[in-house]
């Protein structure tokens, strides 16, 4: 791996207490580049600009995928991934359905842990704070033909985060746009997949709704996902969520709520989730919560459902009551090193890296 | 409009017997950036790269829409485009679907006009001979939020081109795999669209076919398009097209056939394609031609289907036989200024604009 230091780090003016979210970069950035059938030398060099012109094929035709994964440091500065594997191998299967070249494990996590532990004093520290960690693969070859690239940039690229959304948020069951079609890119992390999201969410906000919970695009007849989250449903005292398939995203946080409601004891079903089911619980009082689970913001509670004309007021659980915050206090307490780690999901970035490369 | 000249052009190093199509660039190309809600000064600049983060939200979170349209050089070296106000439009309805903002038209034509008669040398002349230019949108904001960006860039690059695809090809009907759902960005030229096509037609590829004919992803019924083009058919005397939906781009091709169709009094209809109804008609004889239209080939011309594991194969007709081939020639006689343009569909890029602007 090469190594071209900042020779002018801006960590000295970074203030843990006051910075902006997803545009604050850490001073380094790792990338390692594809040609030739093959993946080049890895590098890890200072954050900033690239040279590509406007022909560059992961812009013109949407070859581009990504992983969002995060970096927390626990009481005595030592720093955890969480699950890393598991964005690794999601990263190269949403690479395989665009065609793409896998990055190999080992560029992967050996890049990843030595751009973390350089820059770890980028971390900040205590409740809902971390590092948002951002790998991506693009196609840079620069052709004006629609059809497979032959070059690539694999990059990682991070910014220092605090848990958003905090308020409980509404949402409308989609009834028209969709975000997934049968034998397309769903399960992906596929670039193209937000930017289609973006003006159905638009349309949802000026109906007054904070996000989208997106349904088969042939009849909306089930829950799908909600905003860039999987979707989580409490009837009664049972949890249901979809499973995973080709339209819906295998989510690192859903999997591990999964698990960790089933430590718990609490029962999941993971099959359809039906809206009507959904809707007649709510009119029966037994539907107790919906909330989306992902990386970013962990759990996003939500306090009512617009469904056609209605809107559906969930109820106001507290902390104790409520599946969705306390399995989201068991997660953040396992990922902060506050708490046993009885799956072995956390892996600790060793100190000096570099210096043992 | 700014504008800053090659000092270092290769217009003298470029011969128009032989180059490679996609990978060769005209010396400029066209700019204009999107900061602050408005459209800044147009620029033409030597083509070349531009510098950005791999956290710009163009890579990843698609949001970019192209068009694909040619300038034509006719025997008196006058240069022509083609009904350049269909991309300008259609171009502002993709980006739109995207949460993106529209290009004025006036920065899209006038752009586009400086840009080609500045490098009008670098059009081929000849039988099938362009230059195939590009019109991009795509978000440049460099953030680690899945929202719509606050910054744009719209650039026109463009490449000589010869007609590619001369031999007809096969393609096949897709069961499983499909390019659009509903309330999705089929009916946008959206960057992801395409690449989420790669992978099923590597597998098509895969099979012995050239393409795939797109067909509805509810239970695959319907013909959408055909790779990347329109898709017709012919049953008897009468051509079959699917209408254009929210699913199914509006092409520049397939209107100008529909138009000139019409023109020669052939019967033309508009409406659902039946997969079923193409096999029929193939098994009784009726079914004369398949083809697919674009600008990049104009007319791909099939020799087979694969359905299921079924090969159709077509029959191979003569050009005065095929409506495919005739209309193809009444359509590119126009563009070339070989013939008498009725409709009002050639646009002479006028000489020395820069000189007038």
């Amino acid at each position: 791996m090469i190594i071209q230091k900042s020779t002018s780090p801006r960590i000295s003016s970074f203030d843990p207490e006051n910075f902006s979210f997803g545009d604050t970069f850490i001073d380094h950035m790792f990338i390692c580049e594809y040609d030739n059938e093959k993946w080049g030398e890895p590098r890890i060099v200072p954050y900033g600009p690239i040279g590509f012109s406007p022909a560059m094929m992961g812009v013109n035709y949407g070859q581009a995928c990504f992983e969002g994964m995060k970096a927390y440091k626990d009481e005595n500065d030592d720093v955890f991934l969480f699950r890393p594997e598991k964005n690794a191998k999601r990263i190269n299967k949403s690479a395989s359905r665009l065609a793409m070249p896998e990055v190999p494990e080992e560029i992967f996590m050996k890049g990843l842990q030595t751009l973390i532990d350089l820059d770890r004093d980028w971390i900040p520290k205590g409740e809902g704070m971390s590092l948002y960690i951002r790998p991506v693969i693009f196609a840079t070859e620069e052709v004006l033909k629609a059809r497979i690239s032959n070059k690539y940039m694999f990059a990682i690229v991070a910014t220092p985060a605090k848990s958003y959304y905090s308020a409980p948020v509404s949402v409308k069951i989609s009834d028209h746009y969709s975000r997934a079609a049968n034998g397309g890119v769903g399960s992906a992390k596929a670039a193209g997949n937000y930017a289609a999201s973006f003006y159905p969410t638009k349309l949802a906000n000026d109906e007054g709704f904070d996000q989208v919970i997106w349904t088969d695009d042939t009849a909306h007849e089930y829950f799908e996902e909600s905003g860039t989250m999987n979707v989580f449903v409490r009837i009664n005292d049972t949890i249901y969520t979809p499973k995973t398939s080709e339209k819906i995203l295998d989510g690192v946080t859903r999997d591990s709520f999964l698990k960790l409601a089933d430590k718990k004891g609490i029962k999941v079903i993971v099959g359809d989730v039906k809206v009507k089911d959904v809707v007649e619980a709510f009119d029966n009082g037994t539907l107790k919560e919906v909330w989306g689970v992902g990386t970013a913001v962990v759990t996003s509670v939500f306090k009512a459902l617009g469904y056609q004309d209605r809107l559906l007021n969930l109820p106001i659980l507290s902390e104790t009551e409520s599946f969705a915050l306390s399995l989201k206090k068991d997660l953040t307490d396992i990922q902060t090193n506050k708490a046993e780690d009885t799956f072995g999901w956390r892996m600790k970035v060793e100190k000096n890296i570099l210096e043992e490369a």
